[in-house]
């Protein structure tokens, strides 16, 4: 078979992850079409990556006789469009995660994905595919931890990114920080659990940044959960960790527990100076989740070439969405909201 | 001022840890008469530790005229009771958590404290004084963290005493899991973050042991809490930890955060073996707190030679069982409570 | 520039790490011919990774019109041949260490190098290109750890590969502990300080396998070493580590000190089971440094590439084996070595 | 038996620390006299701990007649001198490491030890008496790690006490690092193999200060060793840890490895700061090695009450102090030094 020839739309730092990714990684695959409303980010991208065809419109890059696949990094608010454009030009799609931002388009973009079963879809939640959450994830499944009864889940953005993120917040809307970042841990809980999320009562605070309560943002949000056999789930979501990007997942079972993350080291390296005894940390998605962004792609292909089902599917993303969204709520009435 | 005479009730494991240090390790404190319904701990105990006085009758204690103060350390179904009597008869009162099973009885009991204001009352959360928890309220209190957010705790006893729970359990009331663990987990979040707990959600899960669904008690619970400046915390409770005895607490605030016990290692060793690099843990209450339960009993003495306030006060008694039972009060409805 | 063409001999572990690095994760480098005395080897590597010519003879693949490069993984013993006449065929060259077994072949191997200065030769000390050694370099090129003073290098094989090496020693001869595992730390030593080694004192002892006694190999090895600077070094070179592979580098410097590998980490999961608090280690090579094969193979591309001086010379691979055959003396003697 | 009355010697801030010891933690042992040179000294002590007597001379205080016991803490260069005269005097001696200054002194002192065998005599070597060394000793003992081939010891001072050291250096004679710090390494590289020390090669560094060469002084040494069974044993002793008091041992033997405070934390608190995951480490041996001068003491009075020999016997100091002065000897002339 030949390579699989790859159009992807948006180029912001995920964005160039991924066609780094395609155009240097894969071997299976091929950047051919790149496109963005940016020409800057255009040329520079064309001149890094040697990609053929540059498209200021995502149209005019499916109209391409060249592509077997679509890449979708562009802002969320184009995802639900964008996936049901490329599947109606015949073309298999891998999208980043959120869907869509409401449920209502989402479902509808379900909808479309449904009546093309032969082109594959693909969402991206990269952690399942990062080594630390495929290790866990063997261990928990061979019964090691026992029954799970707990998982936690942190995600818990640099507070580097902090100023620029209450810059965008006072003009734009971000989804909320559920639906925006705990989205991720939301969908470990589903993998981990094979268990469906049945009620949810989530918390905010802006300490740091009052003005965030003026535009419904938060800094930092708490969530319980209550799953389908009664095991618990609790969540810490934020923007404003001293120490880096921390992204950390604890399963307590009847027969032990793991954490992954719970330092998080940026490698092997222990310094011991006038701070004490220290752990550098990794400070941004890309340096943590690089391996697993890789393998994510990777594992696209592969559903491609093997005609085989993708690992993660537009259900996923619709739960893991109506899960955040329910957060949302709780956090807005400050009472538990129960998920169908 | 000569040394203050201990007349101590209760000879269990934790009794015997007060009553050895206060016969062995504290200068100050003189153990003078030991009280106890089971004679053959009373041999013991007078033999080890070289107590004048014994009695089988608390009331017969009491009469002695050579005591200062008493430590209480009988089963919480007593406590009240004996608090009262000791104030009665013009004693110092040191008691283990809690005060009292019912928010009637101790709302009574603090009446009766309040009745005597110079004799000292102190109520027993030995964590407040371990080392490493004084090192993160100082931590706190220079602000260090800057403005707390969210506080985690973890209080999980070894999987090493479920069987003897569980038969336990059958005959008799712990008072749930709330009250009988997590009451120490409530009082740390009321001393670091220095609010109120204003509403609760609880939940529960039994896995291991199934059975004690029948009576009403927990392997594992969680809860999430709203306190009064819209900080939240987070609080796992349970019997079964494989690895030992887990007393974990997290401190995140605005500008950094801080985890006590995460490991919990036992002491320095670190062992390389065929598990992989593993830090052997605390397996039980006296071995993790030993330094802590003596620094209390030492507070405790301070409190009386210099006349001072004791650190604990029975309104932390209060507070800390009020906010457990609507911990178990939500756990049985499965709704939040509201704390008034 | 079209791709590097690549022939490679010896399909072991290790050339197998390569051949698929080749082949599969770096797109400037195609590997078109591969050789081995193993006909089998050969049969499932040309599957595996699609290769184009094969061979069971080394000058019949220096023959093929179609290659650019030469690596070279075969047994140590055919190192300074196979390098010198891939160089007479005019090709560039990466060989695994050592570059050969005695002082004399490797100058002798040094002078045909040092007469195709236009060839490229590249020796392989991989963990130089390891994140963490990269990023521990990194610190003490910029001073922040202060003026060097010690370095302590630790490299133990698994126990799980001891009983195949007992029988591998009885007929065969490693070339003894120093020269063939302790080579890269001495490089590391080298290449951290930019200093010479100038006096060694090693020994060793054999506890487990006493029986090595019998054909001067070690089970485990220490050596102490003094720095042209007057710096120290510590080593110890072991084949039974009941944990894993441990590679362990301490650096000591005036300002602070670094650990790489201390743990060393399979990855960022920590188990909490009966054992303590576990953190799973890396059990081979290719699992701990993976990464490093692949980044020193890209070096090698790129010196091609861009006609740059290859990070590792034919001097470094020189001077790691004297200060090694330094070690072996001083075992063998009991006595200070001088390394001129 | 009533209480053992201490006299002790040399109020510096070991002195102070075991004087505290002795007056208020160990119920066996009273504080009777203590006698130092310098009157300010001695009324601050005696206000704290409320001793009776105080001497400005020593001998004068071996007339009290109140004493059971000697407990020296003063110079070095006084203890052969205050060791001898005590016994003399008829009383129990607990000595601080080391026994003298020279070999040929400390024979003499063994000489004294030995004719008056009713009399205790202990040296105070306190990381024995550690929890996290003890549990270690234990698995050691117990075979967990097989049989030992290497030993590795760290002990290295806080970089705060540099400048200060310096001066000091500047006008006195500390006896070489080796004897003055490594001699704590050297005792437990005997007591953890059970093993004499053969051949040993010390190497130094001054780089931080060199104006420590001038005065035959060491920031920074190292040392082999070879031991009776052919184990290695590697020393690093320093001045200069930017990071605190860094007390760390390795014990590597054929089933598995262990390390004593390879971090060396203070307590179980890790911040997530700017600096990434922090570990605060203990800076001084009062706060690392507290609960050791406790139980070091505690273990004198148990020897002395249940008339049992002491733990640490006058052999112990005279083996350490001649490895010491060998390492001392190997620096200074940069060759192997055999023990006798």
């Amino acid at each position: 078979m030949s390579n699989i020839r790859i159009g992807l739309v948006g180029l912001g730092r995920l964005g160039m992850t991924h066609a780094t990714n395609i155009a240097k990684n894969i071997p299976e695959m091929d950047l051919v079409a790149i496109c963005s409303l940016n020409q800057d980010e255009l040329t520079t991208a064309q001149a890094l990556l040697d990609v053929k065809e540059t498209y200021l419109d995502y149209q005019d890059m499916l109209a391409s006789p060249n592509l077997d696949a679509i890449v979708i990094v562009s802002p969320s608010g184009f995802h639900c469009q964008q996936i049901q454009l490329a599947l109606e030009a015949g073309l298999h799609v891998f999208c980043e995660k959120p869907i869509g931002l409401s449920l209502a388009e989402i479902d509808q973009t379900l909808a479309v994905i449904n009546t093309h079963p032969h082109q594959k879809f693909m969402l991206g939640f990269m952690r399942r595919f990062d080594d630390s959450y495929q290790y866990a994830k063997q261990l928990v499944d061979a019964g090691e931890l026992g029954e799970l009864t707990v998982i936690r889940c942190y995600g818990i953005d640099p507070s580097s990114g902090m100023e620029s993120f209450v810059k965008f917040a006072a003009n734009s809307n971000s989804g909320g920080i559920f639906a925006d970042m705990a989205i991720h841990d939301i969908d470990l809980i589903r993998w981990f659990s094979q268990q469906e999320i049945n009620r949810v009562w989530a918390l905010g605070k802006n300490a740091a940044y009052p003005e965030l309560d003026q535009v419904n943002e938060l800094e930092t949000g708490t969530a319980m959960m209550q799953l389908s056999d009664h095991s618990m789930a609790l969540l810490v979501t934020g923007r404003n960790a001293a120490h880096g990007y921390h992204v950390e997942t604890e399963l307590i079972g009847t027969k032990g527990m793991l954490r992954i993350g719970a330092a998080p080291e940026k490698n092997l390296v222990t310094l011991y100076n006038e701070q004490g005894v220290v752990r550098p940390t990794s400070q941004n998605f890309p340096e943590r989740f690089g391996q697993a962004f890789l393998t994510e792609m990777k594992a696209f292909a592969t559903s491609i070439i093997e005609d085989l089902p993708t690992p993660i599917s537009g259900v996923d993303g619709l739960q893991a969405t109506k899960i955040a969204a329910a957060c949302q709520q709780s956090f807005e009435t400050n009472e538990i909201v129960e998920i169908d």
